[in-house]
């Protein structure tokens, strides 16, 4: 799939080894209305500080977004900000563009270290020589521990949305994840572009976890340059729907270390957001992430992480289901067939149902399994 | 140590496989004035259930406490409240006390199963034909999967404070923590008895954390039989704040798998609640834990966990030491030599010292690295 009017570059800058790709360039024929959401982190990489400045200057004029992976340029402090703003200038004289056009920058990897510039200038000045390549290798090129490239779209009327997304480890959005890009070619206005963002962030990235650990560079990036023409909004924010839902279970499920793809349904919370914060305390657990590895249906870990969620809700009223099995009734326990538990358990795909019979809201969240290579790529993630 | 009037027993009751002790008595041979902190998860166990209604009953005239490990009689419904208060019945019977004495129970495990009633009887009566035991073996009998056996005492004046604890597993404690029992023979009333514990609790249960996991049965117990007459309170508090910790960092450090022991110390916070939450934010990270694991100083990871915390703080005034070793200064990251971190990282001991700069809120959280062998042993607990 590709969004008519962006064409996007992939090379290897030299940040990662063996020639792997690590940055990627987005560029736009025209200006392009944005919107984005960022990190909530008091901690902010020095791309997350500058891209907010280039958005509040050229919210209806962004043309282009570098992207390198391997370093994250985060905690690096005024000199860290300095090598973003150089990341715009550079891809700017490399696309020969004056000052009014609005160039974002999103790096991700170790954080405190800084950016080898060098290497990022010649990589920028070839990523700009070879535009029009493949977008899934600019998928691949912002990839840091994910095991595969992470893409959607959708169409929306006339339009097509298109996205990209990398996260590992590290995912536990609070407002916006790791780095997603979107394309679009709808014509659609600043506010309402935010708006739908916003409306797709929260029932997909902010559904999704892998570890609790939010990054100070999460970023979420929609551009759309109109030439597509009008789209209804309702039918445009259907499609940011689909494609933010479809990356977000794509990120999730490509947790460091996964082997089980773990969805959880909860229901019968007093809203939406009280089911989501239920969902995500179940999905944070660390019992309830190992038993999954370890195929057991230890159904009290997902009550107990449950009622540590800080919600309200009464349990005597609540049940759980493994998939179809129900392990667990209006405060009961149930005896269920252990030989069917493992067999559901040993998919790659498990569902929760999880319905704590208190209220309307609900809530579906994604995650993956705990293991020991989630132990093992993070502690040796640096070196 | 032994604290005078009161008698323990542990005995094998065939919960544990092996011969191992899995229930333990302990026996006042007067009236004790009890507090308690009980957990704050909605799921609470039926021992805690049962408690709360004993601590309502009988604040001045608890005479014993039965524990048992291996299944936790939570999530259990109304035939698990039975067992419980069945449990009492039976010590009651084998002691041969009235209705007025009240007897506290209490069970560690596995979630969701019923207590095999039969051998627990049995259990029961051997442990009340045995006491004045060894306290050490009582405090081995109520371990899961602890690797080793957790008391602490203290002397207030003439008094002595004694404690045994359990927890591995589970530990986030939130008001109160896995099993713990403390035996003092000052004679404290009742209401100065309570607010001791809660004071004692808040500088150690509250600031430790193996995996943010809380459980339905955390239980903080204290008896007090006044036969070493009064002690000053002041005195008191500093005893029973000492067997806290002490029994606190126990816990932490024998976290299920643990390889380091790691001290988190932050100040600089507005309040010490402010850092105490700081603090816990960095403990539960698996990104911190895993790097810890690896002996990885990868402190932006810290950072980024500190920056999630919830609590408001200038990142531009924060600054993060290994040990003695500065890594971030005012939210800039120094220079420093890897070859001394690893050999920092490489003790067992680890220390963290993050102050954010932001006023005069200090404390001091324990916890333990994530490693393999966590993943292992939680991928196989149930079965």
């Amino acid at each position: 799939v590709s969004v008519p009017g962006f064409r996007l570059a992939a090379v290897h800058a030299g940040l990662k080894p063996n020639g792997q790709l690590d940055l990627a360039l987005v560029r736009s024929d025209t200006p392009c209305t944005a919107a984005a959401i960022f990190t909530q982190n008091l901690f902010q990489g020095a791309p997350v500080l500058f891209d907010r400045k280039v958005l509040a200057a050229h919210r209806r004029n962004v043309q282009a977004v570098v992207i390198n992976s391997k370093v994250a340029n985060a905690a690096t402090g005024p000199a860290g900000l300095a090598d973003a703003e150089q990341m715009a200038r550079w891809t700017r004289r490399c696309l020969a563009w004056g000052e009014h056009v609005g160039v974002m920058v999103m790096s991700t990897g170790v954080i405190g270290v800084r950016l080898p510039m060098d290497k990022i200038q010649a990589g920028i000045q070839e990523a700009a020589g070879s535009l029009g390549g493949d977008p899934l290798e600019a998928a691949r090129a912002i990839m840091t521990t994910d095991t595969r490239p992470k893409t959607a779209s959708a169409q929306a009327g006339a339009a097509t949305v298109w996205g990209m997304a990398k996260g590992a480890g590290m995912i536990h959005p609070d407002m916006a994840t790791m780095l997603v890009v979107i394309l679009t070619d709808a014509a659609i206005p600043a506010e309402v572009l935010q708006g739908a963002l916003y409306a797709a962030n929260d029932t997909s990235f902010r559904c999704i976890t892998v570890d609790g650990d939010t990054s100070p560079n999460d970023t979420c990036l929609v551009l759309a340059n109109g030439l597509a023409g009008d789209v209804d909004p309702t039918v445009f924010r259907t499609a940011l729907g689909e494609v933010c839902e479809s990356l977000a279970r794509q990120v999730a499920f490509d947790g460091e270390g996964a082997r089980h793809h773990v969805t959880i349904h909860v229901q019968g919370a007093r809203s939406a957001a009280d089911a989501r914060q239920i969902g995500r305390t179940i999905a944070t657990s660390p019992l309830v992430k190992t038993a999954i590895f370890g195929r057991d249906a230890n159904w009290g870990r997902v009550i107990s992480a449950a009622g540590r969620a800080g919600v309200p809700f009464d349990p005597l009223t609540a049940s759980l289901c493994i998939d179809d099995l129900a392990v667990f009734d209006k405060g009961q326990p149930v005896a269920f067939d252990e030989a069917r538990a493992l067999e559901l358990l040993s998919k790659t795909e498990v569902s929760l149902h999880l319905d704590v019979g208190s209220g309307p809201g609900q809530a579906t969240v994604w995650t993956c399994d705990l293991t020991p290579e989630y132990v093992d790529i993070n502690a040796a993630y640096r070196s």
